[in-house]
């Protein structure tokens, strides 16, 4: 029996299952070490006999995430199998501390399978946030794009057989013909186009990684994957799971000026945006947290 | 003339002096690369002709940080020398994305240098923070601790000095030992004796180990050279210097309860901490934030 | 005058120049810190006095990289501009300790510029090697191949602009349509586009990089950058080239097995390979090592 | 049943088991997760349909290990708990790519235990290597210079008691004080006192960490660590071990200079260390290898 190794029934259930991402991505979690338990278990080592006041597991976790007390939650680790398009891929990749193994298009041959938006999920560059979308294309407009994309990839992967010089069963299309390397032919594939890995983190990184690309301003496709990984967290580590969505997911971090013009919305002063030190997009975002009804972030 | 390796007349004037801290440690300032400048440049190349209109190097620097767009920062670096306390040593070096090099007792002989605290830093444990000071120590019990520190520190140094059996100059004590090896002499000394090192950071990583460092719960003793590390940086990079004290030295995080809390004391109504969901901590911290007149964080 | 920022006028310069790599690409001297000297200096502090006797820099430096004390050399750092083709960018961001800095194709739009191999470049696959090419392609096949290439790209990148809705002067070419999101629309580019970043890294790991990556195994496309570098570092740390070239490109590692066949060989005694215990690939490459006249590695 | 989490009968039995190291030391393993069979997972992922002709496991593990391909074995992990003196810990954690948990001595008392050598480990200077020890010492000295350092640990733990005003049962020694915080009374301890921590690693960095620190030229202390971990290794994943230590732990690495001198010497030409580009030790360590009957590194 492991020190922390105790199996976590939530997660067992969902083991090895591919978790649907987009129209063909998935999750699929391969391994985990350790779970609430062993966060706790690692902060104890920490406090040594300082912490035998603190009994509760739940408000030790809670008060780690709240402190940024990150390093017991580097000792819980997750292993998953995930397949996504090579432009969600190359986001992903930006977070350096974690470990990676992808299928190579230098040794193998990649599938047929690209990614293609539904038409909800379409949409034209917004006009304030130069990095983002805004709303929906008309229906229109939807279906040409949609089909434009379609058929560049589908010629895409075309081109790239007949690079290879093969077929859907690795047989030669034309004998008389070599065909190019692996490595040369994927040249010609679309970044949409799938691959996979397997992606190895420990879960203080874990919700790094979440807290940021599960951010509205992420672009949709990879927020979809971080959505998943929110759900896995959840079913993995109840407790860090719900520290991390009051502290991180829900908060909202006020600046020095911030802080002022609370306090004197508190005191029932008037206060103008331009008496403060924020700046427009700041004191919107403010007012909007301060004022609107529900919605946390 | 490099591209942003353009000199910074505040830094230059301090570099490779000894910046005191403690009795007998310093900062030293080896080199740096970039500046404000780096910052803006490499968030440049990120955004390509998208900024064009963010002209102004302020506003975006500041929007970099607001918004955890952290990896511009990375482009800046820093280069110092430090002589510290083991003890010291020991908390510093937890902040693992940084290069070391570290004077070896195995290959040299450490000097007598220890640290002594002035006598306004020694105080009792505090009873209601396991890891931290309370108030002063009495005159007294002040004068004795710090004689007992100190004799401790001279005889463990003699130690040291015949296990060795090497004196001030380096020669044999007795030339009829041999001595002991340095890596095993050393295991003599205590953990206030100073080491030092050359240590190199990016700017990204010297803002969260400062933010770490500079807060009122680190040890006095590391919090002197944050604060020291802080004053090099308000010399080196003048904009990120004050968007970081702004966006975070005194920023306040809001969890999604706290944030509940805010928005009904706006609204005028009455609240109870019962009723919140926030932890008598949670609840005294927030309710400081909110009355007190200036301290921000 | 910075402690080790002495300018290195080999490599100033070629400062701020575009070093052309393949046929659109570049690497570009953006700033560094430290040189040869600053490797010397961060080991005279490790060794303190220890270090008097070692008088001289290059035997230091050889010493230091031959017995793989590597954190000197992690004290010099440079950064780069580098246009590379999106399918090297990914072989490339496998190396984690660096920092990265990528033009974004959700805050802006790609160039129209693709990568077309040399005809000389283009291959069949390897039969022996999975991952690698072999001999040139026959004269007929090369040009249809690059035919198709292009013609591809070309598509593809006509496709991003109907898609974005965008000619080149960035004007609507639809009036009546809105156009897609730069972050969709990129997805019907093809891998062989340039993007372009800064990176920034220290020698330990800049060394790691290219000996990992201008190894005849390596990815031609990705060697070619490799190569660059490794002109860089000529330029710019002559001592630590040299014993980089000494002491990692051209040495070559004898397992326990191969070392037992090597003083076998050296007694004279007859050897074949069923009694060493190196499989086939082993025993081939150890006989070439060993016999052939020049290659080194 | 987990992907690849099927347990290690060898490492089960061993796990939470105190090792000894020295004599107060222990490491302990808590958890792991993957062997030998994830790192053959992961390689197969990369390799895709390209691998199918690699059948064999052990093939598969040698050839990466062999061919600089580590990624596969950043995909099993493992977590143990240490107990080690202080000036060890020093050492060990200078290998940055790790979680740590260390036992805080601001929030809690350390134990009254230091490393006191065996007397075969007492050894004077080496006069060749400056970091290293020679032969013995005689009796004499050996007995002067323990007692001696038990003296010295034990005066150094009974002043911490006394600055902190508290005794073994963590009862107030004199009531009339108040005592020192814990954080200062702990720089009356000398740095052969014993600390502990939760250190989780993939096998990877282990193979590095344990490389460098099992190494002839690592000092005594932290080399009786790294055996008790390679001896885990052979636990946890006998391939990977072998593999290892054929490849690593008895390779040698000839550099190119060393390489012409094998090549003359095969070729019956008598050459001398003047006519080699090899210094003195190089030649030395080469000669060594190559005639000496087995020592392999």
């Amino acid at each position: 029996m492991r020190g922390d190794g105790q199996l976590v029934p939530a997660l067992e259930e969902i083991l090895l299952q591919e978790i649907r991402v987009l129209d063909r991505g998935f999750i699929r979690v391969i391994d985990y070490m350790g779970s609430d338990e062993a966060v706790v278990q690692a902060a104890r080592v920490s406090y040594g006999r300082g912490t035998k006041k603190v009994s509760e597991d739940r408000a030790l976790i809670r008060y780690l995430l709240r402190n940024s007390h990150t390093s017991p939650f580097e000792m819980a680790e997750i292993k998953l199998h995930v397949k996504l398009p090579i432009f969600v891929a190359r986001q992903w990749i930006r977070h350096r501390t974690a470990n990676v193994n992808e299928y190579s298009a230098r040794y193998s041959i990649l599938d047929n399978e690209f990614y293609l938006p539904e038409p909800k999920d379409l949409a034209p560059q917004s006009e304030r946030n130069r990095q983002g979308r805004s709303d929906e294309l008309d229906a229109e407009e939807t279906k040409a794009a949609l089909e434009l994309l379609r058929t560049e990839a589908q010629r895409s992967y075309g081109t790239y057989q007949t690079l290879l010089n093969r077929d859907e069963r690795n047989s030669k299309i034309d004998p008389s013909r070599k065909g190019l390397a692996r490595e040369l032919a994927r040249m010609a594939l679309s970044v949409n186009f799938y691959t996979q890995w397997y992606w190895k983190i420990d879960v203080h990184n874990l919700l790094h990684f979440v807290k940021l690309r599960a951010d509205e301003h992420a672009q949709y496709e990879i927020r979809a994957y971080a959505n998943v990984l929110l759900d896995i967290i959840r079913k993995w580590m109840r407790l860090t799971f719900e520290a991390f969505v009051d502290y991180r997911m829900n908060a909202f971090s006020l600046s020095g000026p911030a802080i002022d013009v609370v306090r004197s919305l508190l005191a029932g002063a008037e206060i103008k945006r331009e008496d403060s030190r924020l700046s427009p997009t700041e004191w919107r975002e403010l007012m909007k947290l301060l004022c609107s009804g529900k919605e946390g972030k």
